[in-house]
């Protein structure tokens, strides 16, 4: 800091510019955008922003991203509902020539914690300036981090729980959905009514007590869907949260804590649970590895159920090799030798995906599918019966999970889950024992037409959503209607799933489901990964 | 999105750029800084960032802060060991005219999240240079946050223990330091070892309990440093919590955790103790203000003791008024009217302040510094007296308190905390009851002096020292054996002592002590608010 003159223009604060240099119309432009912040003037700041010149779309980037364009800046703003207020403290200013400068400032936020700010500005003569005037054409923003970020947990320690032992899983984290018992914590479920009278659990999930056991550490509890029932990420008490590869998408569900926290790095893996895609979702919607296990393999002791006939255990990571460490860790005993035999495949339920993931993952069966590929006869109508078969066991089990408490705490949640335990409370013992027949038969199907191969299908009909001021409504239902038919297979199945992450062309996440016989898990990761590196051979 | 071109340089993901107008030069340079970065060829990055040209300095900034100057740059550099793996998805770069541009990245990171960059790039010819070439003199980085700041936090939730009842402090959070006992959870104070071997508490602290009736929520259990026993802020096992008022200065200790999260925002409130300046330190050195109560006023049950005869609660806020709020719901009970008849100050400690916070305080003092103030007779001499006194008292009773553990595990603590512990083993009983009989009369002396007036000094010696890497040692020890005499007038004669934040004239964080009777509490905290309005009058 030897050089640089210090002018005293904003208190007894260092303010390092090339002042002689420094256009008295720049200084001037600088002092309105400010005080347009504070006010939330948002014509003012509007017009500060240049147009997208010369072809080349004006950029507001922060923590979750860039906005690129003049109109995605002005959306933003109009929601944000003003900025936090804040005082200068330090700031550097280059006039790079006559029409163009940057400045970079320090601000004290009034709430506590800094503000960094660069901003370039060019002087433009555009439509409606009698004169050129000085623009902003990038800005960059980094604001203090909260403590914890609610969205994504609802408690973390440095660690929670720290690993019983040395093991294959040493060094590396986890985040589990706050459906698994941790002994000293309550489960949430993701209400925090339910939290409030949760008991404390007295002792570990089964599964968490082996993925201590081999040398991982707990980090935290992460966020679910209220009571695991949705798949869009979305939960009204806590925020969604965010989706790093997919910035203004959701984040998928209902393992939407721990997908979130493995896909910004946050840890290595993440412990969730899987009934309708509960972890094939995120993980097709964040660019995750994910699997389901095979229903009832491992031990569910521990795991607040939403429905026990397809219930199942998952987790997901941000690569292939450690979603198999993980798979040994919590399935030791070994598998039967050639599990599976060869790869199927399904064409005729393409039409369940988007053209978007349509041709991503058409791409990748063709890049994969060899000489002894063949083919699985399922059909779009097989899946609308396996659906309707589905929402009668899994209406009738989940108020039977939690109907007791729901029936009093009706206000407490989300309409839209609400809605759907309004409607399972409806569900007969009659209509359950028939259901559970159409699943027993529709499990042998399934079962059936798979045998001992693979099958690849997609693993969500689409891209994550937009997030629902975004979004278009019908647009969302239709993707979770033909995602749930997808899903359904190794759901009505009891099989097991893992997604291998895909892109679209627009470099959006998405996902290739490889569905095993019974019982094939570890077997399916390694054929899985085997996939992916012939794909991108 | 509608406009700016798109290319496909880098694969499938958008690039908007003015590609007619780019300069192939400044393409060129752009990769070759990116490959430097990922080969981590400080000598190449350190070529590629113009040399704080124009007298202007260049600039680098991130969450932490901002760097001014090439060679500050190097030297973080330097230190990092590399930058984090990552791939870049979304790029918009705009030539500003032929010597300057601007490019805004977006990049996945290896190991999860997203990278945002922006770099402003000018063509300059630098001593060395042949001809004139691209350098960048401003870069902003904004990288993914982790999912706790461990420096900061131990256990934080959303929130980790909600409010027992709506009261006066509904709305605000606390972080508590990790000496205080919550139901369920165990006390770490500061070593993980310790932590891993502590029972769990089976009720909350009375004062943790008081907050939570008040209506405040905690939100999570702070770091501390090593059984409270220093005042820098700096723990080996979990790093020194940021600064965010003086980036590259230490937090301030031992309620360190707390007093940063409040700096930084997470929290409302900071709990804390104070035995040798553990409030008033790090509310000095961070900007915050801070009391720390009569010895024995709000009961200790449920603290962690490091020494019975100074241990007290205490707290740190952003403003003044929400200390007083926290002051009414620990301290219920009146006080008498007028507690306190009038100010004192006593100019004959100035010289254990370094000239920056010496200037600072004196300003404040000349401003408040009414007819009616008196002056208070101590002096340097009876100040290391009082030293000696405390350093013996507090020796015996941390051994008494925290020996047992220690001696078992001396290979746990940091050196320097063993060292204290290694010297405090050796005080003998007749020393202590000596030491006990010393603190008597030296708690009388310093009540007779101070009388029924308000005692004003120096919170702190010097502002926050450098980090350590930056630091001078000596000057360190010395700040710290200066701050221990001038924090020992309050701890020696149990009296509360409230931190007013004020300001050096290069801009860090200092402040003004003012000690009251016993007792005195929240007529202090109202006194210390009167006279900061008065000295910003």
């Amino acid at each position: 800091m030897s050089n640089g003159r210090i002018s005293a223009t904003h208190g007894q604060r260092p303010v390092f510019d090339n002042a002689d240099a420094l256009d008295p119309a720049l200084r001037r432009a600088m002092d309105r955008y400010e005080r347009a912040l504070m006010a939330d003037d948002k014509a003012a700041m509007s017009a500060l922003f240049a147009d997208d010149p010369e072809d080349v779309p004006v950029v507001r980037s922060d923590g979750s991203g860039m906005l690129v364009s003049h109109n995605a800046i002005t959306v933003f703003r109009a929601r944000r509902g003003g900025a936090p207020s804040r005082t200068l403290r330090r700031r550097v200013t280059r006039q790079l020539d006559e029409n163009n400068a940057v400045t970079v400032s320090e601000f004290d936020k009034t709430a506590g914690g800094q503000v960094i700010q660069t901003q370039v500005w060019t002087r433009l003569r555009e439509a409606g300036d009698t004169e050129p005037c000085w623009k902003i054409v990038a800005a960059h923003l980094t604001y203090p981090s909260p403590a914890i970020d609610r969205r994504i947990w609802r408690v973390v320690g440095a660690p929670l729980v720290s690993a019983s032992k040395p093991g294959p899983l040493s060094g590396m984290t986890v985040a589990i959905k706050d459906l698994y018992a941790v002994a000293g914590q309550r489960i949430g479920a993701g209400n925090p009514d339910f939290l409030a009278g949760a008991p404390v659990c007295e002792r570990n999930a089964d599964a968490v007590e082996l993925l201590l056991d081999a040398g991982a550490d707990l980090l935290g509890i992460a966020q679910t869907d209220e009571f695991a029932y949705s798949l869009a990420g979305a939960n009204v008490h806590y925020g969604t949260p965010p989706n790093p590869k997919a910035p203004a998408h959701v984040s998928g569900g209902s393992s939407s804590g721990p997908a979130s926290a493995v896909a910004l790095g946050q840890a290595t893996i993440g412990l969730g649970t899987d009934t309708a895609g509960s972890i094939r979702i995120p993980s097709s919607y964040q660019g995750l590895w994910g699997i389901r296990t095979t229903h009832g393999r491992i031990s569910r002791n521990g795991i607040h159920p939403l429905s026990d006939s397809f219930d199942t255990v998952g987790w997901m990571t941000r690569d292939a090799q450690t979603l198999g460490f993980v798979a040994k860790a919590l399935m030791p005993e070994r598998e039967p030798v050639d599990a599976i035999k060869e790869l199927a495949v399904c064409p005729a339920l393409d039409e369940a995906a988007e053209p978007d993931v349509r041709a991503a993952f058409a791409a990748f069966r063709d890049a994969v599918a060899q000489d002894g590929t063949g083919a699985a006869e399922f059909t779009m109508a097989m899946l609308d019966e396996m659906l309707s078969i589905f929402q009668t066991v899994r209406g009738f089990e989940a108020w039977r999970a939690d109907g007791a408490w729901v029936q009093d705490h009706w206000d407490s949640l989300a309409p839209e889950i609400a809605g759907r335990f309004r409607h399972d409370r409806t569900i007969s013992e009659e209509a359950y024992r028939r259901g559970l027949e159409r699943l027993a038969s529709a499990r042998t199907l399934v079962r059936g037409l798979i045998g001992e191969r693979a099958l690849l299908i997609p693993s969500a009909s689409s891209v994550a959503p937009l997030l629902v001021n975004d979004g278009d409504v019908e647009q969302v239902e239709r993707a979770r209607a033909q995602t749930l038919r997808l899903t359904g297979i190794a759901g009505i199945g009891g099989l097991p799933a893992v997604n291998i992450p895909l892109q679209t062309a627009d470099g959006l996440p998405c996902g290739a489901c490889l569905i095993g016989p019974a019982g094939s898990d570890r077997a399916l990761i390694e054929l899985a990964k085997d996939l992916y590196r012939r794909s991108t051979r």
